[in-house]
């Protein structure tokens, strides 16, 4: 942290305004730290946070101000490349929050700079996301940063992990799978039930419930379902009603086919 | 119900000693149900939950006694057909449990008979689920037999729904995607971390958060991730992660593109 921070709580830049910009930094503020500025390509994005975090908002790259402690990029994976060629070189500590996007790409540019990844799915309609159970993966360029990263990182969440830039990319991946990709799968469950105007409420409990077991035993042991039993009738006839839905066929064949070998094994 | 009954409580037959001939039977052995007999093709499994519901094992079709109120089938999909063949002629009302098999299977040989299907996964490793919160599917062959089920049915249950064989068709195969296909995408993601030495828990809080969004919102939503960003590097990045999972890789492929062209309408 810079002399100028010490004594007080360090300043963040938040570039980003969407929807883990929004979450992180209500959260930041409310520990106390002081946010500079907020950027956002839109200035009514801008403004909105900005006023809630008492920041200056900008809509320039160039307006970011070089002497703040920390730079928090939050941008969505696919313009982050081009926004950090953008960025001033400033002496802070450049941070992405990135699950997919490796360090290398802020080390190039920036001396001290690193990550924080918060393994969760924000949303803006939702008001309020504490942080304290979240696992934070970081890493850092240097001691240096990755000491002062970790001070930050411990402030908010209990979970905080040392985590490379490869295993981070897994993380991520695992993460679409079980949780795009399930949310995904009850949406298709969802439609189904809708064209026999039936809500998608009905599964809450066994969804719950399914949660519920892979907490205390792992996915593979608790395994259901036709595919797990070898049972081909049932198979057969889910795919005969699936017959006017090509795409959803796909998905059941696929992923029943998966279960099948997995299980032979 | 029988007039020797009415005076009681009714008597049951289970036939099955599995997971959800275990829940069920213990669930109505504690609401005061008499359960007569326990049927399984396995003389230990027989004993097992014929002595914890103070019953009369048995392991042969022809042993089942002809005037129980109730007989209830929890066995599994593919072997229901050749045991509905083998069970005597009863006059009390024969009940399957499962979500796939239409009710026409049993109305061809009993009088009176109906479905009574829980939208649960059931392990006998669980030491006591309630049934109180489990939805129940119920439908009957006549106007006797379903107020009978019904009347039972809501003993177990505060949530007893009339749902004819095709619906409860479709309710089972959303199930199959919401739940089984859920499960195994996570066993996916615990699979892929562990190479990485990380452990699946590190996912928790992510999948909480997943559960509860749908809650609150339809799955359609609030779908988050890359595809629904139409995010190509990062999806690109993803299968090249994948290059040594080709089967993984083809479940991502599918999902992806399924969600790709769900978004772009």
């Amino acid at each position: 942290m810079s002399k100028k921070a010490s004594a007080n709580f360090p300043e963040i830049v938040l570039i980003g305004a969407g929807n883990l910009a929004t979450h992180l930094g209500k959260c930041l503020y409310g520990k106390g730290f002081k946010i500079a500025q907020v950027y956002s390509k839109t200035q009514n994005s801008a403004n909105i946070l900005a006023k809630a975090l008492k920041a200056e908002p900008i809509t320039s790259f160039t307006s970011i101000k070089k002497d703040s402690d920390y730079y928090f990029i939050c941008l969505k994976d696919d313009v982050i490349n081009e926004s950090v060629s953008k960025i001033p070189v400033v002496k802070g500590i450049v941070i992405h929050t990135s699950g997919s996007v490796s360090m290398g790409l802020l080390s190039e540019k920036f001396e001290h700079c690193g990550v924080l990844y918060p393994i969760q799915t924000f949303n803006k309609k939702i008001k309020k996301i504490s942080f304290k159970h979240i696992p934070l993966c970081t890493e850092a360029s240097n001691e240096y940063s990755l000491n002062s990263i970790l001070q930050l990182a411990n402030t908010l969440s209990d979970d905080v992990r040392l985590i490379n830039s490869k295993q981070r990319q897994v993380i991520h991946l695992a993460a679409v799978f079980a949780c795009n990709f399930s949310n995904h799968l009850f949406a298709i469950a969802a439609d189904l039930l809708k064209k026999e105007e039936i809500d998608f409420s009905i599964l809450y409990p066994l969804i719950v419930q399914t949660i519920e077991k892979v907490k205390s035993n792992t996915p593979l042991e608790v395994q259901t379902g036709p595919a797990v039993r070898s049972d081909l009738k049932t198979i057969e006839k889910h795919m005969e009603l699936l017959q006017n839905e090509i795409n959803y066929q796909e998905i059941y064949r696929v992923i029943t086919g998966n279960i099948l070998n997995s299980h032979q094994k």
